[in-house]
């Protein structure tokens, strides 16, 4: 059977970063929707919004007040999932097991500008993101008891984002978590077995193809993986290897911040709205540990699969069973690929 | 550190039956909510609606016609996600790793009257539908090349349920779906090394402790289990070490049913709504091996986390990181434990 014919048919596919798989049906967007719409999301909010916890000069829900701040601003979450003063101890009782968790939680509001969003901004200003990240990641990592930063966005309200001024969140923590873990894993087995990065090597195998490459410039290639799981998931992949975002020299993080306004133009471009996803960067843990392994790289999940207001549900079969898809990455990776570099609300 | 403090701090819960954990911050519901309100679902719908795909009698929207049921209807569903006629066969190109996957996906129509869901449902109509679960796992398995059965139900429009009449779906495939895999390695450790069944031993800790339990019949226990993801989440475990729905007797059967509809009957009196949730039926797979490990159990995965319109999200940190609860799975037992059995809307 020739490629194209298998993958119009039912079908897994394995993530070689997680050692999972994914079902694909290609054939399942045919069926009529009759469910759940989603309601159009606000597209013009002002600049500054008094009623806003995030906007500069603002008090939020906690009494402290935000500073009147001009660039990247970061604090302590006042709702923080995880404590910096939890004691480390652990509790098992015959089947019961469980470990105290030990963290930091901080907000990265990404302007000052409460209406912009990332494809609206400019790339110095995604590079100033950046290098607050990077700072972020120097700082908390070094924690004692922090072996894990994770650096992540939920946007839109349909992904649980709960103020809508542009941010992003991290949670470092004293355990490494699962997803991580999954993805140590097999990138270890790799480097053990061949001296060499997984992902370097995928990378390599995605270029000479192209079949699910959206965009490339000298430092970075946006892809839709293999086995992409979110209808339009995105994976931005530093060519060399490198371990973290600390080991990015100046171009590479200017090449970083420009991919990551194209791919966000992008999926805005793709139904005209300002486009719902969380996006995260996995990089290596901060346990201490050398992870010659780890090769970083950041993935946008977005929920949208027909329309602005039609969404992917990951339910019942997806609990139960797998991750389900219904079109291919290769189709994604099309329509993403054939967007324009123009932001749809700039005339 | 005692028990209860060490359950105020976050921590991670490990669970038996995946081998996964959970984070739990239970100090974190404090949190002011801007964010996303679902709708209110409908909840006054008409027996018969002439629009709805499944009610008796009705065209589809494939253009088949349902017959005039008068009890439980199943059929092959018209949008089937997996397919029978799919050649097994796989796909490998260096990194990248893909099988076809074949398979039988069917809709189950609960009841023949459009405004019911289980909780408003008689025992003996519940009865009814286990039966046809039953002989659809039974036939279903027994065909050629099918390793497993998922039964499942996506109730409301938040879980992506396309259609308010009552239904589920069961989706049967090749080959075994990766929770099913986790659940199976674990038990299968457990097994080899106590020659008893995980899920005996851990309700028996649980019956002694009770902490987490919310109702027990003669032969059936449901619970919130130590490591529940979902605000509400909730085990329907067999106190028989049962692998499969076709082990119970007739007793057994009625008191599942019982069960059902007395948990489902809790839920939609929580925040006083028909609440949504998807279910699913774990049980021995269907490949023809014993399984002497396998311990059947129904899951409930509800999102509503802090009333009818407020869910929990699973989006950036469980993403990336881990899946994260606010509540304890104690509180969680402890309130559903003490709503009534009646149903609000009963006068
Ligand atoms: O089959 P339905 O009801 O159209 O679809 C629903 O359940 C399926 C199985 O969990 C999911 O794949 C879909 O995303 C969901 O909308
Ligand atoms: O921290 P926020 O923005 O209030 O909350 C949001 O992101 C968190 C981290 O992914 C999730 O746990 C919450 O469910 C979600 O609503």
């Amino acid at each position: 059977m020739d490629k194209r014919e298998f993958y119009n048919n039912p079908h897994r596919r394995y993530n070689i970063l997680t050692g999972e798989w994914v079902l694909v049906s290609p054939h399942r967007t045919k069926r009529p929707w009759q469910g759940k719409q989603e309601g159009h999301p606000v597209l013009d909010r002002p600049s500054y919004d008094a009623n806003c916890y995030l906007c500069p000069g603002n008090q939020r829900a906690s009494g402290k007040s935000n500073p009147k701040y001009e660039q990247v601003f970061s604090f302590v979450n006042d709702y923080s999932a995880l404590l910096q003063d939890t004691p480390i101890s652990t509790y098992q009782s015959r089947l019961l097991k469980a470990q105290a968790e030990k963290g930091i939680c901080k907000v990265v509001c990404f302007s000052p500008d409460h209406s912009l969003t990332l494809p609206l901004m400019e790339v110095q200003d995604i590079e100033k993101i950046i290098e607050v990240w990077q700072q972020e990641y120097n700082t908390l990592g070094k924690e004692e008891n922090i072996s894990h930063v994770q650096i992540f966005e939920n946007k839109g309200d349909i992904m649980g984002c709960s103020n809508p001024h542009p941010h992003g969140q991290i949670w470092a923590q004293s355990s490494i978590p699962q997803e991580v873990e999954k993805k140590t894993r097999q990138q270890q087995l790799y480097w053990e077995q061949n001296q060499k990065s997984l992902l370097a090597d995928y990378l390599e195998q995605e270029l000479e193809s192209g079949e699910r490459i959206i965009l490339e410039n000298e430092h970075f290639v946006a892809l839709v993986p293999y086995w992409a799981v979110w209808p339009y998931e995105v994976m931005i992949v530093p060519k060399k290897h490198r371990r973290d975002i600390l080991e990015m020299d100046n171009p590479e993080k200017k090449g970083f911040a420009e991919m990551i306004k194209k791919v966000t133009v992008r999926y805005d471009n793709l139904f005209e709205t300002t486009f719902p996803y969380s996006s995260g960067i996995h990089q290596r843990p901060t346990d201490g540990r050398e992870h010659r392994e780890w090769h970083f790289h950041m993935s946008f999940y977005p929920p949208l699969l027909r329309s602005a207001t039609v969404k992917k549900f990951m339910v019942g079969y997806e609990m139960f069973g797998n991750p389900q898809r219904d079109i291919t990455a290769e189709y994604a990776a099309d329509i993403l690929r054939n967007l324009p570099d123009r932001h749809y609300s700039v005339k």
